[in-house]
Formats: structure tokens, C-alpha cells, sequence
């Protein structure tokens, strides 16, 4: 959830030019993508700023822990995509979808993860279900 | 919490008249009714083309849990209410609280349903209760 | 949750011949529903006894919660139930359990109201509802 | 969570002129403060005015929580905000930040207490530990 | 969850030859995997057995959830094991962990996805990592 | 919830003939805090020793985390708490509150502590407070 700066492997992705299409269907349930990515990157130097021992190294540690090891980064990033899910939380659902839409999981491996979260977690997961297919649908527009 | 169309019993309540009714009165806590429905029905239709089986029956089976059995429809509402509500989740909130005005459920019994959440929830589902409240007014609005 | 001295409908359930026969089927999955009332009854007493007021205000008021009002006792004992059950807390499941058997709720009413539980909450809630069954069926023997 | 009208000692950050230099640096999260207390007070006025007894004596009985014993003020508001935190309520955390500003409690202090919340709940309460110290910039910057 | 016969690839582990070399480490924190096993198919057959048709699809599509799809079988059980271990549920980590030693998931692709979970979840997820370890180890000795 | 070897000032409570009047009134539900201790450390050794890095941070942090700054590790230890009562986690308030025994927090401020617990979680939390009292009582018993 903290990282500053993957590196990015659909540059494309975030072209003016994609962000345009994206505006031609306006997203409705909240913050849009940009908007969340601003907000998040000024915070996160705000609260890193601060020195905080514990929190700055917290975020560090979050960084390490999808990176490849005994599973690879594509796997690691579902499995924080489902936690995220099962536990409701909308910035993190967005946060984890990016990154797969960088990994280049596909729309079905998506589908199938959120599916087991929908089954684990159940119908209270719903609303929080739409806003992340709404979420992917707008990576794949930015991805064209 | 997937129902595409309950049959509705007020549709007075979704007349345009009442709409401009409920306008005089801004909506201040985010989401209107009609975007709230608006989104949830373009995207239940997103996630329903999909064609994801596990995801597709437990949207079906949603919709039979709360069919009248040993219990009466109205009370079946009741409880999905207060799952939502001690789970938090506004959205779900705000559907079974439409369905409630649909089966006529009194204030009286949507406070003590909210009542039971509360002390059951603490404090932490105060602003949900809030929310929660606004909203039954909201629809109290529109039925007249 | 805090209710001392419900009055019991059914004493016959607690009576000590009927203890003996839910000792010919062990409980298997933790603490017995005798030892469960003693212990709940022996802190209780003890919180109680500490004179905090806000606790002791706390427990008394909800024991009001689920007096009757616009709703019966029965329908807010299921509102509890199903509160408890997608929060997960079994002991709370039991409690509510062991009043609805008081107040001769039917086994398929209660079924009903676990499923409602059990959709909302997922899969996750599935141990919860095996012991939630397992108590219900332990209350019928006792009341036989 | 509820008071409605807590002691002020600083009443100079809630004057018009503090509004301005806040709007001088518009809130992106969501709710502003202002809008936050508006809605907070209009339906805690319509809840209250409802009359039912366990949720009127459960806001009385909030208020009484906070309020100095063994432990002093101060203490008990981080209590509150660090259960806020970890339990993810924005609203919840918004209250109790207020409430630690008026009680003069340091930054230091504010992001020592928000360090626990995130070891305890992990990375999940980033997006919250986010928004809770774009709040609590905002408050510094009213009482300025 | 739900899966009453899953094929057991590796039924060596459940030779009672090595249930004894488990019981020369005797289990500390609570049920035995015997007797989690034991309570499971009795009280899923009790469940089942009623015929409420919202729980029993409900089982059913459970089971349809972690079946091979667009991601393999091993990749939704491990979604499956962090779901759960973010939700904090020993009983669904322990039904995972078995099902992933079944599916011969090595310890340290274990270990990698467990460390998601406690990032994610935090601190609170200790306990739970605990007996998951345990549990993990506790299945080992049963395969050897 | 992870330091293997906190300084005990008050060692007296944990010597073998106070742990004999701790047996005189046995303790009912579930690990004594003797087992509990006996696991963790078990545990905590076999995690550690796996070499896992993300883990193993984490441990280390999570230690950093109630050391003294701009608040004293009192007041870190009641947030621990409350933190993890509202979380519902019986062994993380059994290991805070035996934290809060060694820095000789006073039964008043643990009851008033775990009553703002109480009022932020709700009724869901007594049978947690419940055994948060027991503990409680029996560190009280052991450090005569």
C-alpha cells in the first residue's frame, strides 16, 4: 500500500491521452484514480516527513513484502488484493488492482480473485465488489 | 443485496415529483438515492455479463435468502439491517432500508432494529447509524 | 448479552435429569453450555461488583434493548442472533440462542436466521455456524 | 462520539477567519470539517428528538466514557482515537482528533498514538492513518 | 469450507501410524486436527441434513469456489489461507493449510503468503500466525 | 505482542508458590496464563527461526512500537489494550494486561480503560471483557 514509485510497466497506461478517454465515461462512486493517487502520494510524504521510527518503517517493510521470493510478484499481489477485499477497503482494492494491471494479470484472474473474496467474505463484500470491477474496467480504459 | 428488480409496492416513492421533493433537502452525506441505485444497477449488470459462475450464483442466492420462509419477508429485512449495520457497510444499509419502506416497516420498528445494531456495534457504528437515519427520512420523503 | 436472571419459560430444560443427557452425547467443541453460564455468571458478578459506571450503565442498558416495543421479543432475540453470528462471537451466538429457546423460537426460524447470517457474513462465518447448530441442537435435548 | 457541545478552549479555530486560510488549501478526502460537524449535529439532534430510550441513555452514556477518573482526559481521547483507528471509522477518528486538539495534545503524541493503531491493524489502516493526518493538519492549521 | 471429500492426494498423512508420531508432540493450542476433523463432517452432515436450501447451495458453491479456473488450484488456496488469516478464523486457516499440503504447497511459499497476511492485518494476526505455524508444522509431521 | 523478554520488575509474580494460589481457584476459561506463555514463546521461537525477513521485521517493529517517546510506555500499553479488545483478540489483551501488571497500571485505570473498550465495540466485546477481568484478577493473585 506504500510504495512511492513501482516501476511502471504500462507507462501508456497513464498517458494524458488514456486520461481523456477515461473522462469521456466519468467514473461515479467516489474518488477518481487520479485524485486517489495524488491524494496518496502527498499524504504519504507528508507522514513519512514526520520521522516517525515505527511508521516509516512500516511502509518500508510493506514495500518489501510483495516483492518476488518463494511466490512470484504476480501472486503476491492477488493475495493482498483478496485481504484487501474480505477486509473492505476500497484504497487498498484500488492500490492492488493497479499493480496487477501492471503485472499484467488478466480480467479473469481478477474476476476469479475477487470471487473467492466475494465467497469468503460475503454479500456485506458486494458493494465494495462493484467499485473494484468499476476500478479495473477504468485500468483496462487507461491501458488502451 | 443483488436484486435487480424487487417488485416495488410505493412506486410513488420513486415518482419524479417526490425526487424534487427530496432535492429541496440536499442529501449531505454522499451519495444520493439515485446515484447509489444508478451505480449499483450498472454495475450489478457489469459483474452479472461477466459470466463468472461462483460470482453469478451467489448474487442469485442473495436474492432467495430473503424470500419468505418460516419467517415473514419484512423480518428477513430486519436482519439483513442489522448484519449491515453492526458490519458497517452504508451501502447495504441503504438497500435493505429501501426494501423495508417497501414492505412498510414503521419508524418506530427501523429505530429499534438500529437501536439493537447500536448496542450490539458501539459507539464505532454511530456514524453508520447516522447515515443510516438520514436515510430512512430520505425515503420517508420520497413515499409521501 | 448481560442479563442475570432472565425468567426461564422452560426450567424443565435446566433440570439436572436433563443435564444428564447431554453428557451421554459430549459437547466436542469447547466449553459446555453449563460451564459457559457459570462462568458468565461468576464475572459478570465480579464486573459488576466494581462499581465502573459506565460498564455497569452499559450492561444494564442492554439488557433493555431487547425488551419488547415495536418489535416483539422474539423478532429482536434474531436481531441479536444474527448481529452476533456475522460478528462471530460464539459466545454471544449462544446467549441469544439460549433465549430464543426460551422464547420457543422453531428450529427452522432459527435455521432461516443463520442463513440470512451466514449469506451476509460468508463462508468465514461457516465454524460459527456449526457450533451455533451444535448449541441449538444441545438446547433441544435439554428441553425434551 | 456524541457530545454535542464538548468545552471549547480553542475557540479561535473554529472562527470564520481560520475557515479561510483552511479553504486556502481545499480538504481532498472527502467531507471538510465544517460539513463533518454540520451533519454530525443535524442528525444527532434528529436521532435524539426520536425519543428511544437505548439510543438517547447509549449517547448520554458515550459522553460519560471521556470524561476524567483514573485516568485523565487527555489519555482517555487517545484511548478512543487509537480504537477508532483500528476499527477504521474516518468519522470516529475525525471526532476524537478534535478532541485531542482542544486538549492540547502534541503532534508527537497524535503520531505516536497513530503507530500503534497501524502495528496493531497493519497495513489496512494506512488509507485511514492517511486521512487522519490530513486531519489533524487541518486542525493545526485552524488554530493557528 | 465446506468440501466433505476432498481426494486426498497424500492419505499416507493420515495413516494411523503417523496421527502417532503426532501425539508425541502433543497439541497445545486447542483442538487436535482429529478432533477439528471429527466435529466438521459431524456437524456439516447436521447442517446439510435440515435442507435449508439457501445454506445448503451456499455449501456447494463454496466448494465450486477454489476449483481450477483461469488460476490454478494452489493459487485460490492460498488465496483461500490469507483471506482467512486476515479475517482471523483458525478453524478456515487449518481447512486451507490442509487442503495446501495437499496440494503440496511448500513451507516457504507458506510462510511468504502468511507474512502478507500479518502485513496486511497487523499485529492482531499474531495469535493467529501462531497456531497457523503450528498447525503447518503439526501437518508436515503427519506427511512424513 | 512479540517481545520474547520484557524486563520484569515485579518477578515475585510469576514465582512458583504464587502460581500455586492461582491453582487453588482454578481458572475456567480456557489457557491458563501459563500455557498461554509456555505456546507463545514455543511459537514465537519456531517463527522466528524460520528466517522468514518480512516476518522477522515486523516482530522487531512491533517491539519498537511501546517504547517510551513522546508518550510513556504506560500509556502505550493501555492504547495496546484497547486496541486489542476492541479487535477482540483474548491474547493480545492477555499480553498487554500482563505488559500493564509489570508497569503497575492500577485496576481503576484498567477498568476504565476497558470500558471506553467496551462503549466503542459494544456489547460484542463482553465475553472478551469478561475474560480480560479474569486475567486480570489472576495477575492480580499472582503478584501478591
Amino acid at each position: 500500500m506504500t510504495r512511492k514509485n513501482p516501476k511502471r510497466k504500462r507507462t501508456k497506461a497513464l498517458s494524458s491521452s488514456s486520461v481523456e478517454s477515461r473522462d469521456a465515461k466519468p467514473h461515479e462512486h467516489g474518488t477518481s484514480l487520479e485524485e486517489f493517487r495524488h491524494f496518496r502520494e502527498r499524504l504519504n510524504a507528508e507522514i513519512l516527513g514526520e520521522g516517525n521510527l515505527v511508521i516509516n518503517r512500516f511502509f518500508a517493510l510493506d514495500t518489501r513484502t510483495y516483492e518476488a521470493g518463494a511466490l512470484d510478484v504476480r501472486t503476491k499481489e492477488l493475495l493482498g488484493l483478496v485481504a484487501s477485499l474480505v477486509l473492505r477497503c476500497d484504497d487498498c482494492v484500488t492500490y492492488h488492482l493497479t499493480r496487477c494491471a501492471e503485472e499484467r494479470v488478466s480480467r479473469a484472474e481478477i474476476f476469479e480473485s475477487l470471487s473467492i473474496g466475494l465467497i469468503v467474505g460475503g454479500s456485506i463484500v458486494i458493494p465494495h465488489l462493484r467499485r473494484a470491477v468499476d476500478r479495473w474496467s477504468e485500468l483496462e480504459r487507461l491501458a488502451r
